[in-house]
This record gives structure tokens, C-alpha cells and sequence, in this order.
């Protein structure tokens, strides 16, 4: 006798759901496809989905036609029934399918479960709904690619993926979801905005600004110098490249190696490709004796550092091989680290905020159980970072013993638009590095101190904060970070000339503005200039050129009406300088 | 007979007489130390040196000795003689010289030649003045380590190297000279202004960008960016690494691998660091359609390349193995090209105008023999380029078949205070990476196009100029570029609140202000300003701190006397604006 579904948990109630529609769904494919081999299909976060080996590729009219059948078999409400047989017997079922034969062979023991509903049975542990009434709200939403067993060197199948939620409601919410996330997606907008490309041919996740992109970047990177400057910080630059001899100093090259590149052989010599800025500012600070007096130091850099990554796991912006950390390390005195910890924290909301992110999720990790440094440092640094936490009035969680081994740390993710979390920055002590090059300052006592050591990165790199201002904008960008700002649309060939009179009138200002000179109509502009999510459009015809005004349409599809040139300045500039 | 030196054109009489200092020397040498072995002393541009094997290392006092004997000898003016012996003889002479000994087997034939000047000869094959009265003024510069032919496997040597004119004008000059090169020289500038580092052990030129130095490079580099989009470039980021295939089609593994690091092996594929930048913007060229419209298109890069040189050429900033060029590329019409060489030759000049340079020589180089690219786009290149310099005013020379392979171009270079010329701004047409890569446009006709491609950095390398600038100023940068714009010094501890508050008053107007608040006194104070070339000094007391003044002193020495605050912003502020 099996439970009832209502009394389960909801998650594993929805786990047999979505299971079991992955059985309904191979029985269509099967009724449409008597030759199908069929291979696996497990429940999964949001759904579900089964591996086919099919005589041809899947349309998507062929998702409608499947969908239809599950339907009938639901509203069959068939039984599903568990059996156990021999694994001789499950031989002779399934001894047309040699998926599934493979399959029974790795089973351990003697017997092996089928579930069986209607006119179908599968190999099967189970445990399924009581009747293929029960499955709830589901849509097939998309067919892929996946080799059998995930291996590359295996049959390629056509995997089916459907969604499935206990309502309509849920799922139709899901759905909206997807479909927003897939408008917001960060590759799609990169291509459609024309702001990056990668060039896979000559290296994958190598990320190539285009003028637009490299726009933005050169906004957020100003920002960020004068900011960083403002806030106490100094800007070194540091060489990409080092000797095997610092790498070996800093620990790389024992524990970090295998995300780091291969060596070059420079006179006999391995030089590597930096992963870190670390070493680099170590460097830095050794240069010289440092006392009390020159402390806290505040050593920043837009460092660009390559990190080896399976080229299957590359995303986007989201996970490539090369990237600019916004780095800083921060070397203070024992009495200073609550002050340093309190002002990079508030630095960093001051960042985030600047930006358009208002929900933080904060996390504090202890100190694990193998781990470098002094109880004493552990404690002074983890006080520090939740004081610092407490003082800005953020809530936070605490992850015991989940810092990195050299020191505490604190990471902040923020919800986008639509309420997905990113971690962007992060603070953390290092008393490994520190130590390893042994690193000291002068104290009043006039003796050698270790000084504390802080990595941080606010926006954690340009490549990945691109990604996800991309996706919580939906691509469009504040007036501040916007690469165009204004396209001045003249309204027919005779007033291109004024066109030209009010863009150079808005660029005498610091503002972005292009003319759409095009032999198009106005409508089409208008339709280009919105699908490229410029802020304003500024129409100009024979009114506005007599009265020195340009008719005002924001990417809202809001119409501002005409105003003059002079007051559309002002606005834009206003809106420039709020960052809004 | 031989003809008298004064009829002689200068450079060879001055060979001679340099020549002939070298055998005096070697003279005075062995008088002092008779168990010295001398190797070889021949003239160089500025004068001489002789290479020693001595029993002890000479000191600045041994020079002064050495110098006073040479005197002697000059003033007893003693004829050279030339005479020719056999090898057997002259292995005799030299019987306790290993150097010469060995000098004498590498001599081709049977006789070899000696110059004799009072009690000492030498195997040496000429010319020489007639007299040892004749060689003119000299001085001993300095002794410096050699090994023996240059080969770091044998015996290290003393040269002593010694400054030689025809007048004592000409050599009070060139000492003069050499003693503002000295007082200039980029690399004890930076270690004292603690502008940036090397670290050999971890890499030799490789720099690392001190706080000072980032602050003056984050300034240049803001410069050229906003002046980059005035005039109408792109800015773009590329990676630092790309496959074997990027650089196999830009044919740089042809024609540049010796000046390339050696590849990395990522999944089985070589990847190289870049040597240029070239074949990425190329990518962002060719990742859309381009068609006549889209041109010209300028794509700029602050794209730090790496590029291999012997560690013995390696030379402070001047020669480094990693550098930023300040990088763009051109890409535009037949019709366009000479309007954009014209903007690019003035957007140049305005750039080492704005940085203070004012007297340029442009050279122009024409095709090579060895070229690729059809005439008729040489012959309009190089006349676009001579054009543009005609229309600049600008005198130029035509090096005839001087350019490189791939296309003609203008190379800028500009003189220093002290009258110096450096290299800085090269524009080059490239008619091979554009053919290569197989870029295109489509034409008003509707039929692809080969645009031209031009290559051109203006200020060469932020390394390389950070170099220029330092030699130029002697480091006392302009205000705009000054890493720190002021110090104010309190008089008396009383007044360090008030010196904060000045200070704040005018960083809260951008400008960059430290308050010097050690316990020294205001004279010490000064004095450590000053070396640090720090523009101005505001020195605060009682009377300053009363009437909201300071007393302004220039690193010139000169004083302004009491100014109020508010006046200083002012000066300050236009001054740098200004950028004088």
C-alpha cells in the first residue's frame, strides 16, 4: 500500500509528479514513434525530461502533437503499477532497447522494478503518483541534444524537457518567468545591443568588447577610478604575466594550479599567466618599508586575470576564461580593521546602489577547520566583519565554517529585477598570503608587525557585472550607463540639417547622440531606436525646427511632447547626473 | 707619410684623437699597475675606453691619478709610431698579455701591426693622431664592469671609460649634458619619486606601477580616453591571448614569432599572449556586415601587449617586455584616407602638444622593395600621408623605400627639453593583415570592398612615455599631471587642524593635496617637498590660519607669498586646465 500523494510533503509529491509525466511523455513518443528507443528520463528542479533516440529531429509541432496525447493519457487516468521481474525477464521486455538493456546490465542484484501505466512500461525504481490523473499543470517547452550517458563519444539523443507544477497558476508563473528570463537573457541582449562577441575559433570564453560594450565599460570603469579615489583608495597597474618563483611563494602553484594556464618557457624559465592580482600588490607593498603611519594602504586595480575553465562549463559573461576583477587589497593594522572592514562594506552598497541594486543578501563564514592564522586573528577579522555588517543595519547570515582556509569573509548578493540572486562582491581576510611573503610594517614600538591583509572585489568582475546589469535592465541601461542616449530622428531629408544642429548642440554637453539619418520612415526609426533601447528619441519635423525643439519620445513608448532643445538638455543631464 | 689631421673632416680626426686617448690611457694604466693585462681600447661616440685585468678595483681617486699621468704624457707630446712585425715577434712582445696573445691568433695573415707612443705599444692597427699633444680634451667618466669579448663566460674586466671633444667647450658641453641625463634619468626619477618598480626575480620588464606612477598613468590614460571619443574613436577591450589559428592568419607566427612568448598548451591547443593588438580589432571589425556607411570606423585600445626581448637589452621603461600601447585602427574608404591620415597626424600633435612637446620631425617611409598591397594603394597611402604633413605644416624627410612590408607610414618623433628626440607617434597603413583576414565592406555599388586598414599609436606606449615625460620634465611633471599638486605644512602642531582644512578645501576642488604633519621642521619639510617635485607648497601659521590663507611657495623656489585660499583654488585649477 503507497501513501496518498496529498499527505506527502509538496516536494516530493512534485518529484513523483514530474517523474511520472516523464513516463507519460515516453508513452506518446513511443505511440507516434513505434521504433523509438527510449533511453532516460528523470524528474528535475522545474520539470522533468526523457532522452529519445528518434528516427528524425523533433519540431516544434511535434511538442504540441506529444502534449496532446500525454492529455489523453492523463485523462485516462491510468494506474501506474510497480512489478519486479528478473533481470533475465526485464531482458526479454526490453529486447528491442538497447538503452535501456544497458541499463538493466549495471543494476546490482538479481531483480529489477518496471512501473507500468496504460500501454506502457519502463525500467524503473520509481516511486511514481498513484494514476496518471494526478500529474498536474505541464508544458513541453524545448528539444536538445544530450549524448547518451553524457559522454561525447556516445549516440546523440533528442532530450525533451517539459515543466510541470502542482497548479496552472504555479506553472503559468513559472512560464512568465522563463520567458522574462530568456528576454533578459545576457547573450541574446549582447548580440541584439551589438556590445560583445566571442570568437570561439580562437579561444572560447575570451570576451571581445564591441564599441557600445566597450561604451559601458569605459562608464563603469570611470566611475569606479573616481570613486576609488574618492574613497581613500590608490590605483596601481600590475604585469599579467610572473615567474613560476612567485607563484610558488604565494601557494598558487600548490593550490590553485589547476584552475591557473599552462606555463610559458621563457629561457628556461616558466612564466605564468596571472590568475590574481595578489602577488602583484604584495610586490607592491614590499617596495618599500612601510610604519604604522602608512597604513591603511589601499592598493586597487581593474586586473585582468585568466583562469583555466573546462571550456563545457563556459556561459556568457556569466563563466569564461579571462576576466577583470574590480580588485583592491587593503594592508591595515590590527586597531584598523573594523574601520576598514565598516568603510569598504558601506563603499561597496555605495557601489551596488549606484548601480540599481537596492536588495542585499549578506553572508558571513567562519572560520573552517583547516585554516591558516591565529585563533586571535580569526576572531579580531569574523568580529570585524559582523560588526561592520551590524553597523550598516543589514540583516545577514552566518555560515559556520564556511570561510576560505586563509581568513573570514563576507559575500553580498543582490536580487535583480525579477528576484534572482547574484553575488557580486565579496571581502575577505587573507592571513596566508600575508605570511607566506612575509609582509611586515613598523610599529610605534618600533618593532616588525604582520599587517592584516583584505581582498575585495565590489562588483567582483566587469565581465560578469556587464552580464548581470544586462539582465536586470532587460538591456535598458539608465541614461548614466546607456551607450546612446539620444537618437535624433529627422522627420524627412530637409530636416537632417537641424538633426545634425541638435546632436551637436546635446554632445557639447557630455551627451551620447546619434542621428538617425536613414532614408527610413519615422515609424521604422522609431521601431530600430526602441529595439536598440535607446532612452529618448528626439523627433524633429518642421514644428520642432522653427521652434527649436524636438519632439520627446522615451523607450517607454511615453510621449513627452515637443520641448524645447535647451530643457531637453537639462532633463538628460539631470538624469545623467542621478545615475537613475 | 700620412696626411695631417687637421686637414681631416672632423669625425675622423676625432676618431683618431679618441683612439689615441685610449693608447695614453692604457699607458698611465700601466705605469700604475705594471702586472695590469689590458685587452682592448677603442674609440666610441663620445670618446673611449680600455678594458683592464687589474689586481684590485679602481675607485673615482684612481681615475684623477690616471688622468693627471695621461696629462704627463700629452705634455711631453710624443710622436705614434706604426710598425709591422711578424706574429712570432709580436707573440714575444706581448709574451706576459694574455688578452693581446689571443688577440693575435684571431689576426688573418703573417705580419701584424703596433703603435708606439713613448714607453708604451700596442697591437693595434690604427689610425692614430700624429702626436699624443694632438688628442684634444678628455675626461674620465667612470669604470665599469666588461667581461672579456663580451661573453658573460669569461674573465670580467675593468673598462674605464673616458668623454673626448676637440675643444674643451665641446666637452664641457657634452659633460654638461651627460649630467642632465644623469639628473633625468627615468629610472632613478622613478625609484625616487616611487613611480613604479621592477621585480627581476619574478620577471625582468615587467613593470609594476607604483601609487604615484598609477596615479600619473590613470591621468594620461583619462585623457586619452575622453580625447579619443571627441574625436570620434571606439574604444574597445580584447583579450590578452588568443589560439595559434588568430595568429597564424595574421601570419605573426611568420614573420614575429622570435619577438613572441612562447606558446601555452590549453586542452591541446597552443594559445599565445599577445604582441599586438591587431588581429582582435580585426575580430570586432568582422564580427557584422560592414557596409560604406559604417566607415570610417576607428577602434582604440589601451591594449597592453607582450612582446620577448634578451634580458640584456631590457632598459628601465624604455625597453620592457610588457607594454600598453596606446593602439587604434582605422578602417575606411579609398576616399577617406586622406582626410582621416590628415585628422589622425592632428589629433597626434594635439596629443603631444597637450603633454608638452612642441618640436616634432616627421618621417615619412615609402615602399620597400619586399612589399604586399598593389601599387596603386601605395601610391595613394604615401601620398595621403605626405598630404597630410603638407597640410600640417610640417617639415619632413621621405625615407625612400624605408616603410615596412605592409604598407607606408609617418613616424613622429619629438625633442626634449635638453633637446633629445624620441620616437613617439608611428602611423602605418597595413595592406597584409586587412588582405589576410579578408575584411571587407560592401560598397555603394553593392560589391564587397577591401577597406584600407591603418594602424597608429600616438603617444607609443604609456611606458615608454611615462619615460619620455620624466627625462623631458626631469620629473617635475606639469600641474595637471603632478601625482600630488600640493603640500601644506603646518608650521607648528597648533596648526595641523587648520592645514587639514585647507587641504580638504581643495580636494573637495579635485585638486590632489597631502598635509605633511611629522614632527620635522617646515624647512625639512620643504626640502623633502621639493625633492619630491611637488608643484606647490603651502606652508600654514598663525597669521595664514587667521586669515583663511597660506603662504604659497613654487617648487621653482620662487614665493608667491600670502595668498587666500580661495585664490589658490583658482590659480591652481586653471593651471591645470591649462596643462602647463
Amino acid at each position: 500500500m503507497t501513501t496518498g500523494i496529498e499527505a506527502m510533503p509538496k516536494e516530493e509529491r512534485l518529484e513523483r509528479m514530474r517523474h511520472s509525466a516523464s513516463h507519460i511523455m515516453a508513452e506518446a513518443v513511443l505511440s507516434l514513434f513505434p521504433e523509438a528507443k527510449f533511453a532516460i528520463g528523470p524528474p528535475i528542479e522545474t520539470g522533468f525530461y526523457y532522452d529519445f533516440d528518434l528516427p528524425r529531429s523533433l519540431t516544434p509541432d511535434d511538442l504540441a502533437v506529444i502534449e496532446e496525447r500525454m492529455r489523453q493519457s492523463i485523462a485516462a487516468d491510468h494506474p501506474f503499477i510497480r512489478e519486479e521481474v528478473s533481470k533475465d525477464e526485464a531482458g526479454r521486455l526490453f529486447a528491442d532497447q538497447p538503452y535501456k538493456l544497458e541499463l538493466i546490465e549495471d543494476i546490482e542484484g538479481d531483480k529489477v522494478s518496471l512501473y507500468r501505466h496504460g500501454p506502457f512500461t519502463d525500467l524503473c525504481a520509481g516511486p511514481h503518483v498513484e494514476r496518471t490523473g494526478q500529474v498536474g499543470a505541464f508544458k513541453l517547452i524545448s528539444v536538445a541534444g544530450a549524448y547518451w550517458r553524457g559522454d561525447e563519444r556516445n549516440q546523440m539523443l533528442q532530450r525533451i524537457y517539459g515543466a510541470l507544477f502542482e497548479t496552472q497558476e504555479e506553472l503559468d508563473d513559472h512560464l512568465q518567468r522563463m520567458e522574462e528570463a530568456q528576454r533578459r537573457d545576457h547573450r541574446r541582449l549582447g548580440r541584439e545591443l551589438d556590445l560583445f562577441s566571442f570568437h570561439e575559433a580562437y579561444g572560447p570564453g575570451l570576451v571581445y568588447w564591441h564599441p557600445k560594450g566597450g561604451r559601458i565599460r569605459t562608464i563603469i570603469e570611470d566611475f569606479w577610478r573616481q570613486e576609488h579615489y574618492q574613497a581613500g583608495y590608490e590605483l596601481v597597474y600590475s604585469p599579467h604575466i610572473g615567474k613560476a618563483a612567485l607563484w610558488d611563494t604565494s601557494g598558487h602553484l600548490d593550490f590553485y594550479r589547476e584552475n591557473m594556464y599552462p606555463p610559458m618557457d621563457v629561457d628556461g624559465q616558466e612564466y605564468f599567466i596571472k590568475p590574481m592580482n595578489c602577488p602583484f600588490h604584495i610586490q607592491i607593498y614590499r617596495s618599500a618599508l612601510r610604519s604604522y603611519r602608512d597604513l591603511p594602504m589601499r592598493l586597487a586595480e581593474l586586473g585582468t586575470v585568466y583562469r583555466y575553465e573546462r571550456s563545457g562549463v563556459l556561459h556568457g559573461l556569466a563563466r569564461v576564461r579571462g576576466f577583470t576583477q574590480d580588485d583592491a587589497h587593503i594592508f591595515c593594522r590590527p586597531d584598523q580593521v573594523e574601520e576598514e572592514i565598516s568603510r569598504t562594506l558601506e563603499f561597496s552598497l555605495f557601489m551596488l546602489r549606484s548601480f540599481g541594486f537596492s536588495d542585499f543578501q549578506v553572508y558571513i563564514a567562519t572560520q573552517p577547520e583547516k585554516a591558516v592564522g591565529s585563533d586571535e586573528q580569526w576572531e579580531q577579522a569574523t568580529q570585524a566583519l559582523r560588526l561592520a555588517v551590524q553597523r550598516a543595519g543589514l540583516v545577514y547570515e552566518i555560515d559556520e565554517g564556511g570561510g576560505v582556509f586563509y581568513g573570514p569573509k563576507i559575500d553580498i548578493w543582490v536580487k535583480d529585477a525579477v528576484g534572482r540572486p547574484w553575488q557580486l562582491t565579496t571581502i575577505q581576510f587573507d592571513f596566508n598570503m600575508s605570511e607566506r611573503f612575509g609582509i611586515t610594517y613598523v610599529g610605534e614600538d618600533g618593532r616588525e608587525h604582520r599587517p592584516y591583509m583584505v581582498h575585495r572585489a565590489l562588483l567582483g568582475s566587469i565581465e560578469r557585472f556587464l552580464m548581470v546589469l544586462l539582465e536586470h535592465y532587460g538591456g535598458a541601461f539608465p541614461l548614466w550607463l546607456a551607450p546612446v542616449q539620444a537618437v535624433v530622428i529627422p522627420i524627412a531629408d530637409r530636416h537632417v540639417e537641424y538633426a545634425g544642429t541638435v546632436a551637436a548642440e546635446l554632445r557639447a554637453e557630455g551627451l551620447r547622440v546619434e542621428v538617425d539619418e536613414r532614408g527610413e520612415r519615422m515609424q521604422a526609426k522609431i521601431r530600430d531606436a526602441q529595439l536598440q533601447k535607446v532612452p529618448y528619441m528626439l523627433v524633429v519635423g518642421d514644428r520642432e525646427q522653427s521652434q527649436d525643439a524636438v519632439a520627446v519620445r522615451c523607450r517607454s513608448g511615453k510621449d513627452l511632447g515637443s520641448l524645447p532643445v535647451f530643457q531637453v538638455i537639462d532633463r538628460l543631464k539631470d538624469e545623467v547626473e542621478s545615475r537613475t
